[in-house]
């Protein structure tokens, strides 16, 4: 458990977390009830599921515990919904999401209610710093789901012939407000990275540690559609000289040959968005691209990924907040890593193999979710997120 | 295209049509919305995919040919609701069924209102022989589809660990009302099968032709589930020497060991049925068996598997419409099949090979559907209906 | 058993077993060691195997039974060799006969001549009739496995960019002498068919018995390159309408376009044969064809494919001989069709689904081998034996 | 290309090459033609490929650049025989070199013999220095799939129910000298890591730079299948809690329940190893462990795997050289790594995701072929390889 050095009154707590629960019914707002069942993949789940799996979250780890009083609101949901309970049976259940009819989503929903109003019978009283914690773990992890709720339902609409609208007027496509590619120098020697403890952290952020950085710089603006599309075009996708050995094979098996979501109809290049099909914009992030085609982009244009210190160690320089940036660092500890006691343990230090971390956030991110040592990780062939690009370069 | 030499009046068949489009209505009445979403296996379709693909039945081969003012209720259902159109992007399309969220359940009842006022429509005019031949197979595919729906969500809700009820009172697996296990005798000789011209048939059914039949011996009672139960409990699943080749394979890469919806708790015998999860009815019909199961009990049994022209020869002495009656016939064609003209030729000879035929009806069989010329088929892995076995012997 | 009614002379049985178990000697005389060893699919089998299972046949069935002082050369062949053996373990060796580099193929020359001495030294004693039975099973066992030895070496060198040659002057590829395209007709009503017991037949070919044939008329010779190139040419491969709806699955799955061994390059057309790469040969019969390529060229052609019966009753009239013909018949039991007793009983009955019956011979075949009612059995999507179409027509 | 700061004779380089090629050879020596031939997995190549692909690296980056007069051997196994050529048609035959039986064992050691002589020749003349950097990379190039060549055998061997024994007298698997389990601490602060430029070394170990290190132990001798077992028998692998996801994902898809080639009978456990089955011995290290097993063995005793940089600044005080270890660290470029120029430039760059790195060298290994700052590396799953655990722990 991180204690946090910070004063936060009940008061405040209770209304993040009211707010927070408000946002996640506020995104199911423009779903029919048949949105929030299929599960297309099985890196993907349903809106359901996710509406669902935040709130047993609070209800496992905090009411049941705390709560004296408590009445868990059905006892099979937290077989249902808990995305981690690792029995042989269990596991089936996590591509099988899909076919779960009931409960109902308005049953679900009644879930929801049934949580929110014990926690805030709980937040009445005085909190102990654990469950001040857990609270504040149960409200950044219901923005995670946030953000994957939203990112599945596009990959859910993407499969459907008739290319559903989710809502219009996001703007998520919207160009950048600058393309100087412009490139921010970072100094070499010893520096501090990870996160401090006074304010919420995930455990893989922490603690906070030295590290060497080498001479090197990276481009202040992302990559774009229009620089990813010479790499389409001049047949990028068939030089294997471009691709790590595990990204060629990838593309052969899955006959890969542009960024997700993106469709060609004669000469002119369209992509799927949750306002529908649209032209793609050239001056837009790339987006939904693999780990395997942002590094094959990289070696193409000579350059390389940004490691995720230095790219930490830059951010002030840069305009992130748009996407989700690959770098190229594994995911793994850092030195004294600490996995917190019991179930909440399991959050993220189970994952520290065969994935690459991604700095930054995306415009499908809550506000204030995000920080400079947040550290977000998918193994390398995925893109259903919002993916997209920065270059770095040595400078000997 | 059968030319019937039955006489219908358009009153009648209006009628017809009126009922067997509301028992479609009626058998959805105790869904929920989520449950017309899923489609757990490709070989199981979302209820509302079957609601929708009957009426798209009716618009693309009666109303879009004969009623010249219809307005087609929107192009893309045509697409997204045709089981038969073959393009390679319609291909990956069948598989994904389940993740076709839009158009709504609510939008495709109304595409079913819109389809039936047309045709009440067009019936109110005098109408061919050849539109009274499609709307007799329309009505006749509606019913086939009525089964296909209730035995899909079957499979779909027995995935649910929950066990959903669908319906209480159905009374499925009520036991037999004869278990005497009597055997009636088959005249050996040249014998008529295969449906006249004078009712409605299937293409597959016709024509009529003669057969030569062995002396043999049919059972009257379908087997039960204390005889199979038998068979399981004495390793029948153990026991190569009872399996047809491809049948030990079908059961090793599947780890089966009984009947589909069976469940073992402790030493008690459970079953899934649409009343929720069930003790064992050991008088009941065995159910939910694979060919390569009913030809293995039969092979233990020192049996065999009527054929289908035996079923059709003993059928009025048997006692038949509880289950689905696996025969030891493949599904071919009768000596001068004739394939119909246009897209509805595609009914049923491009399934004649590698799938065997099964006479009789069941529980689930809309009333007056079947009849003794009437030749189901299914490919021999598949258990999802209510599928069971009767015993047929050779007299020498 | 079968109990022939004919007499042989222990002399001519021992005679005919030399000279086969030579013949399978002499197919193996152009093979390099490595040669012997690959299996590059499930359904082939690497000239190691069949060497030693061919054998193992006469010690299990004849040797051990029979010979009071025979000695089992190595008790572990029978596990390695024995291809109907089926527990769980059992199953995995039979995709992985590829990895059993020892024993060696010289000790399996050993195993061979073992055998030899052992059948010769129990031929000098007289026979009981089961025995000689037993011997002329072997001995057809051993013909069909000549046949699998040379079409599976076929399908292992195939897959070798340097497509090697296993012998020239084969002439397999020859025209066919006869092209005329004549039709012979077949007599309508009851006919009998199946063996006889006065010679050697396998269990599926008996017993003889009534079919009622209707009237029709088979083509005299085989379907050539020629008229195969022309339905590859008009897009047959892209047309779903001539297709089974397994076979247009199956087409799509595996991409297949042509004939196997097929390879355009430019223009022309060649076909890879045992004497290496060579320009296809218009005149020569179709080879390497599946059933649903037979059945879908029959079906663009207007016609269908021969039954099984229709095959055998018109047989005398055909040029048959160059290239096993699929029927239309699935592979199922003959009335009061009888399992023979033992291991051996499993011969050809576990194999009544799922397969297509095949008529004729190919040149691949021992003389002698086949006859009018044999019926050779593969599964619709296998195309690696010699099989060719032939088509037929219903008269009405 | 490294330019080595060495002087080394031809004449020592050549001494060198020759008993390389020689220690190839020798390896072989108790092979028969047939263990030559299959690949049973697809990360396995055969005997055969091992040596026609050493082989074609000194043709295709030393003769055919610097040997006016050199004649190729023959053009078709450079396709056949290079692990890199990376078209479409290419991976295919990646996974098919089991069923390559052409060019045949003579063929390809007339191959080997070819190559050396003319690369003797050359040695007879002056040799750039690249030429000299370039037959040392093929020396060492060679050393390595010496290691691949025996492993793969062993591999290849497990496989055959009558476990065939390679060679006795080996001692793989003899117990360790030291097992008192002692811990040898690691000064924290900056170190420098990495391959000077004065040996040689590969290009994935180079620039030496300085890493910052924290304070922590490493064990001086490695698990030992006495530890191992205890893990194994008290269901570490029936315990999620100390598997990472993906390991937990692939011990249940794979039906993992121990190391590799342990097999238990009745309460003994046995191991397969090159000299045949033999009795566990429990003092020997434990071995054919993935990362995944290494990471749950540490997780369960309270420890870490050391990172790659720790090993290499402790390795003086480790007993080490019997086994591959799996380090914490994930097989990444170095900083200001620089890729060689052409092909040679492919040989580790590709590698760099997805993959541990490991560190030490094997019983397997050819001596002096590893060095401190080696670093084998491959993917998590995998443990083929003589890989096994060694343990640290943080120091705080």
């Amino acid at each position: 458990m991180q204690v946090l050095n910070q004063k936060t009154s009940h008061k405040a707590l209770l209304d993040r977390f009211q707010k927070i629960r408000q946002d996640t019914v506020n995104l199911c707002e423009p779903l029919e009830i048949e949105d929030y069942v299929p599960q297309p993949a099985s890196f993907v789940s349903p809106p359901k599921w996710h509406l669902a799996h935040t709130s047993w979250f609070f209800e496992a780890f905090i009411l049941k515990a705390n709560s004296p009083n408590y009445k868990v609101f059905d006892p099979v949901f937290g077989f249902l919904f808990n995305s981690y309970y690792q029995s042989l049976g269990a596991r089936a259940i996590r591509d099988q999401r899909g076919i779960i009819t009931r409960p109902t989503v308005a049953h679900v929903y009644e879930y929801r209610r049934h949580v929110d109003a014990a926690v805030e019978t709980l937040c009445a009283q005085s909190l102990s710093q654990e469950t001040q914690f857990l609270l504040e773990l149960g409200i950044n992890h219901e923005q995670q789901h946030q953000e994957l709720l939203i990112t599945d339902l596009k990959y859910t609409f993407s499969l459907n012939p008739i290319f559903p609208v989710y809502k219009t007027g996001l703007g998520w496509e919207r160009p950048l407000d600058n393309t100087d590619n412009e490139w921010v120098r970072i100094q070499a020697g010893t520096h501090y990275v990870g996160a401090q403890t006074n304010i919420f952290s995930f455990d893989n952020e922490r603690p906070q540690h030295e590290v060497l950085i080498n001479p090197c710089e990276i481009r202040t603006s992302l990559v774009t559609n229009r620089e990813y599309l010479e790499f389409v075009l001049v047949d990028g996708y068939q030089n294997f000289r471009y691709w790590l050995d595990d990204g060629w094979a990838w593309l052969q098996d899955n006959e890969v040959h542009c960024p997700a979501y993106w469709l060609k109809q004669g000469d002119s290049w369209w992509v799927y968005t949750l306002e529908g099909l649209q032209k793609l914009i050239l001056d837009a992030p790339v987006s939904h691209v693999s780990y395997y085609e942002a590094a094959a982009f990289a070696q193409w244009k000579g350059c390389r990924l940004p490691s995720e210190f230095e790219w930490e160690l830059a951010c002030c320089d840069l305009f992130w907040g748009r996407r989700w940036e690959w770098t190229s660092s594994s995911h793994q500890a850092y030195p004294n890593y600490q996995v917190s006691e019991g179930a909440v343990g399991e959050y993220n230090g189970k994952f520290m193999v065969n994935q690459m971390v991604l700095k930054g956030s995306s415009d499908a991110t809550a506000v204030g979710h995000s920080r400079p040592t947040y550290r977000n990780f998918f193994h390398p062939h995925l893109r259903w997120q919002l993916t997209s690009i920065r270059l770095a370069n040595d400078i000997s």
